[in-house]
C-alpha cells in the first residue's frame, strides 16, 4: 500500500467524460489498496476564458482579483471529479485551497507555496476517502485572499501536496505517456525513458518541454520526491495500481541522479523552435558596448538567450548575434532601432528562421569530448552552427531551422538513443 | 449620505460589457457621497452551464460538491465587478461568501442564511471602499463548505446583508423598472407602482412575479427593510444618486403597509399560466377520498394549488377538480392512473388550457364586496370562472386560458388601476 498524489492537467479533464475517465484511473488506486489525493487542473480552455474577460474587463487590474476570478476553473473541475468518483462507489470530497489550507506568499498571480497543513487531508484519506484538490491555487493567510500560482502552476501544487502528505510518489498524468529521448514526431526511433534526473528535466523543460512546470521539478529535487509521467488517456483498467514493485514499468520517473543506475553520457535530443536571431553589424568595439546593447532590451522585459560576439577584424569594429523569443522580435527590433546612436551599430539584421538544438545528459560531466564530437557530426551534414552556449550537463547550438529534424536526428543516433 | 446595498442579476453582469455599465451605476452612487456593497449574481447562463456538467457528471449528486460548482459563477461575477469599478477610479474589493462570513446552515443546495458578520465590511465601507459580494452563497461553519441558497438566491443575499450592515435601503437592479399594476404587455394601461406592501409582493411572486425571490421579501419584511425594485438598464448617468429624498423617484419600494399612504383597494392583478387542470369525474363521494387522491400527489412531489369539489348529484358521486403547475401534469396523471381502484373515479381529463388570474391588495381587509364585484365584470364579458381561492388580501379565479387578456384588462379598469 502507498499514499500516491495523482495530477491530473486541463486536457485530462477537458470535459465531462474525460473527468469520468479520471475517476476510473483513481478507482483503481483506490482499489488496490492505495491512499490517494488527487490535484485537478481547470477544464482545458476554462482558465483561457476566465483570463479573457478579465482583460476585457481591464488590461490593467488588480492581481488580487483575477486570482480571484482564474481560481475558479479548478474549483468546478474538483467538484466534478468528486461526483464522478461518488458515482462510481469511491468516497471523495473536494477541497479548494484555503480549505485545507495551502497557504502562499501575496505575489498574485504567480505566488509561490509557503506550506501545505495535511492534517485534515490525512484524516481523511487514512479513512479512505480520496481528496480531489485544487491545484494552481491557496491562500494568502494575512489578507485571507486567493493567491494563484501562475500557469501551470498545478504541477507545483501536486509535488508540494505530496512532500507536505510525505507521499510515496507523485504521479503527473499527462497527454504524453512519459519523457522521450527527443520529440517522436521528429524521431519515430525516440524511447520512452524509465528514469530521468531532476537536473536533466530542468535542462529539458527551459528548452521547450512542456511536460513539467520548472518550478515543480525544482521543488521535487529539493526534496527527493519521486515525480512519475504518464497518460491519462490510457485506459485505466489496462494499468496496474500503483505500487513500489512496479512503479518503474510506467512512464517517466524523475529522480536523483543516484537511482538510475545506467547513466547514459547523453540522455536526450531537445530542439527549441520559437527563437529568433539578431545580429548588429559593425558594432564598436569598445568597454561597455555590451551594456548599451542589453540594458535597453532588459528594461524593455527582453529576454537575451544566446550571444556571440565576433573578435573584431580591424581592431574597432566587430558583430554581434544573439537570440530573443521569436514573440518578442518585433519589440528587441523596436528598442535597438531607437538606440541606434548611442551604441553606435552600422546595420541591423533579423530572422525568425533558427531552431536551437540541444544535447542534454548527466553523464557529461564524467565525460570529455561530447561537444566535439557533437560539431564534427553537424559539420559532416553540412549544417553550420550559428551559435553556442553549454551548461555542466547541456551543449545547445543554434542552427538554420531547415536543418532542425536533421540534426535531431543525426544527434539521436550519434549518442546511441536510438530505439533498437 | 446612505449605505445602500444594490444587487444585480443575472442579465444585468450577463458579459463585460454589461458589469461596465454596473460599474457606472456604482460610481454613481459613490461620487454622491454613498457607502455601497454591491451583491452579484452569476453572469446569465453561467450557473445553467454548471448544473449541465454535474447532471452529466452524475444525476445523483453529492449536495456539497454541487454547491461548490456552482458558486464559482458568482465568484467570477464578483472578480470582474471588483476590476471594472477600479478601472474608473471606484476603489473596491471583492468578497466571496466564505471570507465574509456569510454563515448558513447545512441543506446544501436550498441552505439558509444563519447570520453574517459584517464587521469586516463595515471597516472597508467606512473607508469609501466598494465591497463587492457574491450572491447566492455562504458558508457552514461546521465542516466549512460552501453552501448555496438556491435558484434566486441573491437576492436573499443582498436583503441579508443589507440587514446586517444596517444598510438604509436595498436596491434590486434588474432588467425591469418596478413593479406594475399588471404585466405591460398585456395592459399597456398598466402603472408602476411606487410603493407597494411586503404581503402584496409576496402574493405576487406566489402568483408568479418573478421579480423577486419570496424569501428575501419575507425577510425584509420581518426587518421592516426597504426594498427597492429598479432598472439596470437605464443609462445609470441619467439617475441620481440615492437620498432618502429622492428614493420614492424610481423604481418601487417594498415596504410596509404603513408607509403606503393612498391605499387602493386592489394594488394589483397577476396572470399566472402555466397552470393545468385535472378533473377526476364520478368520485365516490366518502370520506377520505380527497386524501386518497392528495396522498399520493404529494408523495409523488406534485404540488396542488386551486381545489373544487362539487357537491354530490346523487348523494353517491362526486367531481373534483384541482390545478398543478403545466410541468407536472403528466406525473399527476400517471400517479392518478396507478391509483384509479384505490381511489374509485370512472375517468379523468385534463387540459392545460387555463390561466389563473388573481387581484391583490391590502385593501381587501377593509372594503367588502371586492369579489363579488370581479365575478360580475367577469360574468358581463362571458368569461366562466372554473374554480376560485382566496386569501386576506387576495382573490383567484381559474379561467380558461383564451380569456386571460380580456380578463386582466377587464379588472385593471375595475379596479381603477388604468394610467390616467
Amino acid at each position: 500500500m502507498a499514499l500516491i498524489v495523482m495530477k491530473f492537467g486541463g486536457t485530462s479533464v477537458a470535459n465531462v467524460e474525460r473527468i469520468k475517465n479520471v475517476a476510473r484511473h483513481v478507482k483503481r488506486e483506490i482499489d488496490g489498496g492505495n491512499k490517494v489525493a488527487v490535484v485537478v487542473s481547470a477544464m482545458s480552455g476554462a482558465t483561457n476564458q476566465l483570463v479573457a474577460w478579465v482583460r476585457e474587463a481591464s488590461l490593467l487590474h488588480d492581481a488580487r482579483e483575477y486570482d480571484a476570478i482564474v481560481a475558479s476553473g479548478e474549483q468546478v473541475t474538483a467538484g466534478l471529479l468528486a461526483i464522478c468518483l461518488q458515482a462510481i462507489g469511491v468516497g471523495a470530497r473536494s477541497w479548494q485551497g484555503w480549505q485545507i489550507p495551502v497557504l502562499a506568499d501575496n505575489a498574485h498571480g504567480s505566488a509561490r507555496i509557503k506550506g501545505i497543513d495535511g492534517t485534515k487531508l490525512i484524516e481523511r484519506l487514512n479513512s479512505g476517502e480520496v481528496a480531489v484538490v485544487t491545484g494552481f491555487q491557496g491562500i494568502e493567510p494575512e489578507r485571507q485572499r486567493i493567491a494563484t500560482f501562475g500557469r501551470g502552476g498545478s504541477d507545483t501544487s501536486a509535488v508540494a501536496l505530496a512532500i507536505a502528505l510525505k507521499a510515496d510518489i507523485c504521479d503527473i498524468y499527462t497527454d504524453v505517456d512519459g519523457i522521450y529521448t527527443t520529440d517522436p514526431r521528429i524521431v519515430p526511433k525516440a524511447q520512452r525513458m524509465a528514469k530521468v534526473s531532476y537536473e536533466e528535466m530542468l535542462e529539458m523543460a527551459s528548452l521547450g518541454s512542456k511536460v513539467l512546470q520548472t518550478r515543480s521539478v525544482e521543488l521535487a529535487m529539493v526534496h527527493t520526491l519521486r515525480t512519475r509521467v504518464l497518460s491519462s488517456f490510457a485506459a485505466p483498467e489496462s494499468m496496474k495500481p500503483t505500487t513500489p514493485d512496479t512503479w518503474g514499468e510506467t512512464g517517466t520517473i524523475v529522480c536523483s541522479e543516484e537511482e538510475i543506475v545506467e547513466q547514459q553520457v547523453v540522455s536526450g535530443i531537445a530542439c527549441a523552435k520559437g527563437e529568433a536571431k539578431v545580429t548588429l553589424l559593425k558594432i564598436e568595439d569598445k568597454p561597455g558596448v555590451a551594456a548599451s546593447v542589453f540594458g535597453p532590451l532588459a528594461d524593455a522585459n527582453v529576454n537575451v538567450d544566446m550571444i556571440v560576439q565576433n573578435l573584431s577584424s580591424d581592431g574597432r569594429h566587430t558583430d554581434m548575434t544573439f537570440t530573443v523569443d521569436e514573440t518578442e522580435l518585433a519589440r528587441a527590433l523596436d528598442v535597438l532601432k531607437g538606440v541606434q546612436k548611442q551604441i553606435g551599430y552600422f546595420d541591423i539584421k533579423s530572422s525568425a528562421d533558427v531552431v536551437k538544438v540541444s544535447v542534454i545528459g548527466v553523464g557529461m560531466r564524467s565525460h570529455a569530448g561530447v561537444a566535439a564530437m557533437m560539431f564534427k557530426a553537424l559539420a559532416a551534414k553540412g549544417i553550420n552552427i550559428l551559435a553556442i552556449t553549454t551548461s555542466e550537463i547541456k551543449i545547445s547550438v543554434l542552427i538554420d531551422a531547415v536543418y532542425a529534424e536533421l540534426a535531431v536526428r543525426t544527434l539521436h543516433t550519434l549518442y546511441g538513443l536510438d530505439k533498437t
